[in-house]
């Protein structure tokens, strides 16, 4: 007999379960060899391409219920026609297939679910590159860092969730049993009892532009791993990457004789606003978000019928206080403030410097120095067109250009943004980045959460000033991460406070920065276990020990309740 | 040196962790014995009456800060005069004082946190019989049934999820190190962090006027080993059974050096809603509720910026297919519907039964044989009026008699309600039984939720037809429990599956039920991690694995993301 998919892939399970308790970091995808991915039938660049571009022009080979229509709501910001035709499927039928695919999908148990979500993200990792391609097209982001994105990166951030959605469904135990006294001189009375995870219901995954799959992984393998069917709502803007994901599902889930609309696809045109409709169906129980706080917002409000876990981009923050890098630290800047494109949400937004200065192994520096020597980093950077295009990401949404008009009048601009020609695509619109210098006193312009390529250099007091900022301004609106540079380890333990005050992630003294899937700190074992425990619940029954022998019948009928009438 | 909280409390600790892993059930404080009790001070029924009654009639010695008035807002249904005075603080005043003392918990780490809390509990143990007096005098329960409510079983349930949140906590690796591939050819790049739980912040305990410290300690424990302070707005109808514990909880959080503001006491006049405006305080992020549907609903919508965990005491539901012992069934629905007073929601409000009857060891029954036998026990379980006495609440609220009144009309009454005189307090009111016969179209009537002893005996088509009617009412208004009586055990199988679609507990051919307190079945290991880990989350930052040796510099400025630029 075949083995089952749990299994095939127990010790793949149990090696992630094991590092993430000891805290470290096991990643399979990412640590195989080409010969592994050659050996697990990974398409090589090549290939991908071709199988990518017969995707093109065609529609989607997608088969739901519900299908009303069909859409095309993709354009390449990389001047390629699209043209995907995807089903539009009505969506409270997806929620209602959902819904009946769910009691099997309960019953197969976690074993089998967490095994068969392993041969998903297998199935998942013989695609990178064709997944690479589709971020690449959809969100504008320079191939190899969708590669990053898409790839053997983000599978192994999903199979860190598999095995922590594994590792805590595993730790309610099966069975329970008990005595307790019966009534007075009489038998204890002895109970046993059934512990079952129930899942709380249909999922929901809100797709975002910038990074599909980086971002909407955890939240689609959480659930399906903890027992609950999802409906991907990908954005219009990026609908393959998750489209290509949902199919692989599906056809794993076939395979192994499950429903397949446990996994199904929600698309619509921009202006339906599907998603939001879709997560205050009264079915819909979970949802799963990463994206601005003013939605996140919205849905903490509306959806309360459901667990929101929204992940807010808000804020990511800077703290400069000290460095004996200066030239490692405006190198980091500009790099970071360069690896983004229209949509991604990764840029550091506030760089919190004091106002008077502060000390570098080059001597002290102003806020105006650092300016100057981030804008000339920034050039230097993208001064070479084949280095700028695998750095900036090609603008894929109206808006940015706004705010980078917008933002630009607020304060005196360091760095302005401009079109970066691209060497192969001429139609595509990258930007260089915008950096304005502001005062600590124009917080309604900081506070804004800004989409695309643009940092606020901000004028504090101290590095006290500064870490109130972060606290206060943070802890409001979300963020990614915090960053900090210092020579001081005072400040440095300040900066921690202050970054579990405001609940963000911190680093200390990396150029890097971690949002981005492409840095090294992105490499991490996940949060906190709420990520997969909100997502069930646990249900006991109980009965006698010995059903079949039954218990002589005053001790029976004795619960420790009839002492109440026998004193 | 004397040992820490978490030192002296260590084993015990373990001990629980160890029981709850396994399934099993240790309860140290219930399982004292006498002379455990007495070497733990734990003051005898006497001495505790004395020093119930010297709080009478007196301003409660609580001082807190933003004490705004005096306020006395309970009354006995014993006809005991009260008149405790407690002071009414300004609520903002309470949460800007628990947000200040949220740092110095925080920074405490779980396992003082976790020792404090045991020594809390411990302190609590040995004021058992005084707390079950102010239950008693302020729910109107039974004094033995108030006893299981206030004392050590109570204390046992908060200790599992004391060690529930202890061990969810000490899981998260403290430390992090992973090495990341640097620049190619290049060194790995080295990197270790820090994981550190934080608290979501101030909790908010709705205290309930039935079983206000059995239904509030796992809330309030939960969120304080976990590093939220804690504000507990009791139910102004039972104020002192939570004055007396955050009492407690403050000598020892401040004998211990701790900020007793971390637990507070919020009491107000019934008509000013405090606890509501406290619920939506932007500053409060956790919320623990038990009680009606329609109140948790509103909390869940309207309190969007906590985390509410709502406990919906809903529609308790038995459903009866057949039994091999029909007197034992019939005793023990009689005795469960009489187990309550005004306020308690623990009796069994609906019970389906087939229309046309079900088998039984005394041959075929109707539902109304069923029904005649159920008021001839209740009869005979309340003929003795001492017996009585003990099992009967008395009746604290107003809307009790109107509910009786109301529900008595939509359908043949199978046992009026009517006074029952108490051997002892003649001006208690205790009230017997109103048992009521329904159809399965009365869905109006039976999908309300009934304060007071209301039993509905709905004629349903089938036990298929009883299930899918448990199914349907029990996922959308909650419940405490579901119970089935059955000698098939394919109709079981079926029942568990509908239990585990309405995500309700289930209890099988035991004639006990299990949400009241003095029930055996009561003794049970906490459901879901989600309800401690639900209460943090975890914070990370990192750093180069060596700060003081730093990496040559090429390596260091390198992260994975200067891979970009580097092709």
């Amino acid at each position: 007999m075949r083995p089952g998919p749990y299994e095939r892939h127990r010790e793949l399970l149990h090696s992630v379960v094991r590092a993430l308790a000891a805290g470290e970091c096991h990643r399979p995808f990412s640590e195989a060899t080409v010969q592994d991915a050659a050996d697990a039938g990974m398409r090589s660049t090549r290939t991908a391409g071709k199988v990518f571009g017969s995707l093109l022009g065609r529609p989607f080979d997608l088969v739901q219920p519900g299908e009303v229509a069909r859409v095309r709501t993709e354009s390449s910001p990389y001047g390629l026609g699209l043209a995907i035709a995807y089903p539009r499927c009505e969506p409270s039928e997806l929620v209602a297939a959902a819904a009946r695919a769910a009691p099997g999908w309960r019953a197969a148990g976690t074993g089998q679910r967490a095994g068969l979500a392993v041969e998903i993200l297998r199935r998942l990792n013989t695609r990178s590159h064709e997944l690479a391609l589709a971020v690449h097209h959809t969100t504008g982001q320079p191939l190899r860092a969708a590669l990053h994105a898409a790839g053997p990166r983000a599978q192994d951030r999903a199979l860190e969730v598999v095995a922590q959605a594994f590792a805590e469904s595993e730790r309610v135990p099966s069975g329970l049993h008990w005595e307790s006294a019966g009534r007075r001189g009489g038998p204890p009375l002895a109970l046993r009892g059934t512990c079952t995870l129930v899942p709380r219901g249909v999922s929901l995954l809100i797709g975002c532009p910038d990074f599909p799959l980086w971002n909407g992984y955890p939240g689609l393998f959480a659930s399906l791993v903890t027992g609950n069917p999802v409906v991907v709502a990908p954005h219009p803007r990026s609908v393959l990457p998750l489209a290509i994901t949902v199919r692989v599902a599906r056809q794993v889930l076939e395979e192994a004789g499950h429903d397949p609309n446990l996994v199904t696809l929600a698309v619509s045109e921009p202006g339906r606003r599907a998603h939001l409709r879709l997560a205050t169906d009264p079915a819909v129980r979970i949802v799963d978000f990463t994206g601005s706080a003013r939605v996140a917002d919205w849905l903490e409000r509306h959806a309360a019928q459901a667990t929101v876990f929204a992940n807010r981009t808000g804020l990511n923050t800077v703290v400069v206080d000290s460095t004996d890098d200066y030239p490692g630290l405006v190198r980091g800047l500009a790099l970071s403030s360069c690896l983004c494109n229209g949509t991604v949400r990764t840029t550091p937004q506030n760089i919190l410097v004091p106002e008077h200065g502060f000390d570098t192994d080059e001597g002290p520096k102003t806020l105006r120095d650092l300016g100057t020597d981030l804008g000339d980093a920034v050039d230097r950077l993208l001064g070479h067109p084949v280095r700028a295009a695998g750095v900036l990401g090609a603008t894929t949404a109206d808006e940015v250009r706004a705010a980078m008009t917008e933002a630009a009048r607020y304060g005196p601009v360091v760095h302005a943004s401009g079109p970066v020609p691209h060497p192969r695509h001429p139609g595509a619109e990258l930007l260089s980045p915008l950096l304005v210098r502001l005062r600590a006193s124009d917080e309604q312009v900081y506070t804004r959460e800004w989409p695309g390529p643009v940092s606020f250099l901000v004028g504090t007091e101290s590095t006290s000033h500064s870490l109130a900022l972060l606290r206060r301004t943070v802890a409001r609106h979300g963020a990614l991460y915090a960053s900090v540079h210092s020579t001081d380890t005072l400040v440095l333990a300040a900066a921690e406070t202050a970054a579990l005050d405001a609940g963000v992630p911190l680093v200390e003294n990396l150029d890097d920065l971690p949002a981005d899937p492409s840095s090294a700190l992105a490499d991490l074992p996940g949060g906190g276990a709420h990520f997969v425990t909100g997502r069930f619940r646990v249900v006991r029954s109980r009965r006698h020990a010995t059903p079949t022998a039954p218990v002589p019948a005053p001790a029976r009928r004795a619960g420790a309740a009839a002492e109440l009438v026998d004193r």
